[in-house]
């Protein structure tokens, strides 16, 4: 069950919290900082990554869909192949706000999948 | 975003590790030892629940589909609506055998979701 590139498809949620990320340039950026899943379905609803340190933003996390997270051996973190400004104006929100029981997590996941051009499995 | 019974759909996978389990007849019978993810797909391929200190077996993980696990908030714990002696019967593995990246991953999902009469959803 590896990819044409080597990589596991298959990892240990108490795996990927802390795990550094990097952009598509090879620069860390942040780190997974939690796994946002659905309860009713065996989805994943996003990553939450914290870009703090970097941006200076402070408390805001950027849900990223998971498929868009290459794990890189070498580096042992993520490679999210994008941009420093990309990243920057992606969208940001408080974490009690990506655990929200009010209805607007369907909504955040789809502002999520749009903006990194991810096209939903959910459909 | 709530199920009917009022219930979020939503959680962090660092929440989940270590939580108690609990079987039909509301006797704690585990806990979640950790979840397995997918990486290629936005999916969770399954929970891995340990029953170790109730059935006496040591180091064996039981993959169980993740949509089977009910959260209770009351309990404190998620709820399995099976009997004790369906769970003791159900397929179990050693935890590396869980990350494995031979390709036998995906026949044992198949295995979890075929006793516990779960309708794949990745088909």
């Amino acid at each position: 069950m590896t990819t044409s590139s080597g990589h596991t498809t298959a990892i240990l949620a108490s795996k990927v919290k802390g795990t550094a990320v990097y952009n598509g340039n090879g620069d860390k950026i942040g780190t997974v900082e939690d796994i946002v899943l659905d309860k009713q379905t065996n989805q994943i609803l996003f990553a939450a990554l914290g870009f703090g340190g970097v941006f200076g933003i402070g408390e805001k996390y950027y849900p990223v869909p998971w498929s868009l997270l290459d794990y890189d051996e070498d580096k042992g973190g993520y490679v999210v192949p994008l941009s420093e400004d990309r990243l920057k104006s992606a969208p940001a929100y408080d974490l009690k706000d990506l655990t929200k029981h009010d209805g607007s997590l369907g909504s955040i996941r789809e502002t999520s999948y749009s903006y990194y051009e991810v096209t939903p499995d959910w459909h």
